[in-house]
């Protein structure tokens, strides 16, 4: 049983920080990431191979981080038929809103899935979701970690009652 | 070889023009839809049903449809831990704009990929390319989807140097 | 005469120093509130068992903050007729923008009746507004703190007269 | 058993159109509505005596419509202590972005229970949820309309799915 | 000849950091200032007898600061014809977009002379040029204020050219 | 008694149907209006040469309108002390905000009076409030104005009342 | 003397009523214009062949026009050196904010040059601006351009104070 | 060979901390830079005057950076037919969408080429393209720029793929 693989790009290395919660989730879910810093404006002859490359290069998903004007998921959508899952990261103006709408508002033809601005955890977990319909072993990883979630809102619903209680 | 099976869902029967775009684009790439109207708000305890039922009944990706502040796509991806796309589609005030952050601003651990407003037709192509990796008869269709849209393109390169020459 | 008895629940603990406000309004107008941290996305099917038993459990409003796509309200809403009150929480991004139209730009047939963002302190009064109509005694209370605040501007009006004069 | 009474009062008879939709769910929950039009701002006097008078009038919930720099929900609030409800109008620009603004930011003191831009019928029903507190009659009607949608959105799902077929 | 006068009302002492700027101005212009916090929500009947009361106590214009819903101006401009200057106040959230749409988009009949956000000494000029048209002793304060700028400017231009120099 | 005089500046001529409601607003009023169309993009000298004119041509006040990128009201009050009011005007995209924020937003020491986008009426009425300052005959003109505003408020809401009815 | 020449690329045939307006501009002043479409995500290669060609066919500017996401630009500047101007195409949602966001806030490096919101003619005169400084014959015509704009407001402001006058 | 020369003008000598990314790249190009400041309201007799002489003084590219209602741009490129660039400033509100609406969205006639908020670095480079059409000597060094970028890239590329193995 092949290993599944992930391709995860930024368009700058100062996205890493936002990049890395999505990194910890493919992990968890037993997912290979090749990741990478590739521009889709100053290397684009790079992310143009790269996007080609990735389905005989063994990826099975991309995922792409970049801001301001974020047309890193787009570029390399244009040059494959895998998915691509696109992070909108949050830059030093309009609260990230410049980088959700040049990803999410793709045309016709050639899909970006968005998730929320900066949610690289979300990132992940769609990826792995994906991957989960053809690698079987990612379902019960998946199925745990819902329940671990909920077990985690449970525990904090019995402290809040607990802190509510000094008001 | 398996059909591969959609649920395409919308939260209201006015937003089928739109959906319609969807279903055209899950017919060209030889997927199945189960097409369904059911609200987050006003049919609750269905929404939870369908979603939990969802993998059971064959169901490998869920597209949800959904305006204002449209909950569906969340709601469903509660439920499940298939990959659920989210289309936010226009309402009569605020250009989309509410259902876009409403679906898309998912909190970590439910991720929703979200693509355009009224992006009917990509969150097909979506699906499509998210099953083409366990269903192989998909990748020659999405590649030949791009390569009809790259001479379509073509085609209307030649025709607008003829309609540019009249002005 | 059985004290009234409003929901408070957030959808993650750290949306609790702002919904602290509430509970202390809530205590100054002598309501009981029940605390609890319940996600419409990661325990849905506490959301909506709590939703529907509120009301047999003695609960008269239903107060729900969250940020982001913030579906808690909606989803409460879904599962009782009682009034649901909805806080759109400032998240790290879009200043509350995704929050507030998540939450007051619901669909016809389920209301939110939705306060500023942040607004906690308001969704506690709102609420005991709205108690006093079958709570008598809340009425001196809100009349109370209504002059209350008439007389805090008044003091501040003076010394901000003498603050001016500096000028 | 005195029937419940609601005051509707809106900015401008141009409201009309969206407002009705208020009071067509009033009537189906049994409530009557005291309607009227007051403006904030044309007509202050009338606003603040109003507000003043409701309740010794006999109103127990106030909605108040108005768009653009909607302040009637507000200055209503202002001189009563019963639950006000405001339903943003969307007028001839910004999509209602600006009615919306200035009727759910209220300030800490002074809420305003805030519906969808143009949610008129909204407004009306959360007005029976608050009504249906003190008001036993209308909770089966609440829970009524809730059925009643639910079994609209069932047949609305058979409907689709035969549309869907013709694709 | 009489000193012209001013009233600078705030909505909450919160806003008194940039409402400092005004008075600032308005001295520099000989102008006096009736300096008051009144809230439009919490003390709307000082507010109402305030406007009402303006023109007698010798006030020539009115200029109010107020944030988030911010009423003030609109519910001043209500009980009085004098001009009211507007200046919106950038709140916790929203970057002081909610206070703008609140003041800036009065309906007809009653306006609000809205400056920037938080754009206090604007407000102070203009209320300062709005006098000037019957206080002549104000024209060339205001002349000099204009020259003065200038001259700050070309100061400055000096300056930059030197500091650019070093790059 | 010299008839008081305010210049009528718009952009561009497609401005008019906007403007006119100044115009009829101002006649109203008994105050003469000399209109004009000048462009501070299309003819800046023009704009520069009746602004420095403005105040020993007579003009008292000066109202600007104009859509886009509305530098007009600025680029006036660049070169005169008189009270320039700007009238933001809707154009074919952005609802207007664009106007809105380029003429509100002015900086530090040279203000403009915005009133709302589209808000001709008011700009004529603000006008007349600050003229009525030096021309004691606008005052009871503009309190009449208020009352019959009031009268006509109060007739539709005699009127709504009976329409309310049918519902 | 060589005719300069321009290349006017959008991603769309639909972008062409807008897009005339440029070539209508660019023959004004004796440019020569390559039209073509091609899209930067259905013919990804070709817009980067294009680009690369671009200065050795002999394009001096390139004028880039989208909508929704518009990556069109950026992704053309991406592989030339050339100035690179973008039309952000204003589509079926949210008035153009996307498309000009995607446009104009691109990173460090890459710049577009960006006009107004399907501001398709001042595209042609800012590359007509850029032409000139290499092509002394275009000066001329764009300084008889701009009076002819004056001459033409001039005339106008004729009119309108004709057209006031029956007001 | 003459030494190309660009203007380099900003409203307030506070926006020089952007600036100076700006000059940093001209130098770099072998451009040399008239640095100004020079208030489009402050000093609007100056902005005019600069304009008009700039090409006589030999510059061949102006760029303006301004914040809040960003006029510059737009004033001096109505006074001459030399291309503008302009910078739009972020300001302590509104996170520069103000100063970019203000500059983008110049109407017919005069356009303002904008980049990016606070994209001073861009502005520069763009002048370079702008200029290397006519002075060969720029077109190298934009060449030899834009492989250092793909340079950087690659290296943080390998840097990235290393940090990413601590995960």
């Amino acid at each position: 049983m092949k290993t599944p693989k992930v391709a995860v790009i930024m368009g700058s290395d100062s996205d890493f920080p936002v990049v890395k919660k999505c990194l910890v989730m493919l992990k968890k879910f037993g997912i290979s990431a090749e990741v990478s810093v590739i521009s889709a404006h100053r290397t684009p002859e790079l992310a143009a191979q790269y996007a080609k490359d990735a389905e005989k290069n063994g990826i099975e998903v991309i995922i792409a981080a970049a801001g301001k004007a974020a047309h890193l998921g787009g570029v390399l959508a244009a040059f494959t038929t895998l998915p691509v899952i696109g992070i909108p990261i949050k830059s030093s103006t309009m609260d990230g809103m410049d980088s959700l709408l040049s990803m999410v508002q793709m045309p016709k033809g050639i899909p970006v899935a968005t998730v929320a601005i900066d949610g690289a955890d979300n990132a992940g977990i769609l990826a792995a979701q994906i991957l989960s319909l053809s690698h079987e072993e990612i379902k019960p990883l998946l199925q745990k970690y819902k329940e671990d979630m909920a077990q985690e809102v449970i525990k904090k619903n019995i402290a809040i009652k607990e802190e509510a209680k000094t008001i």
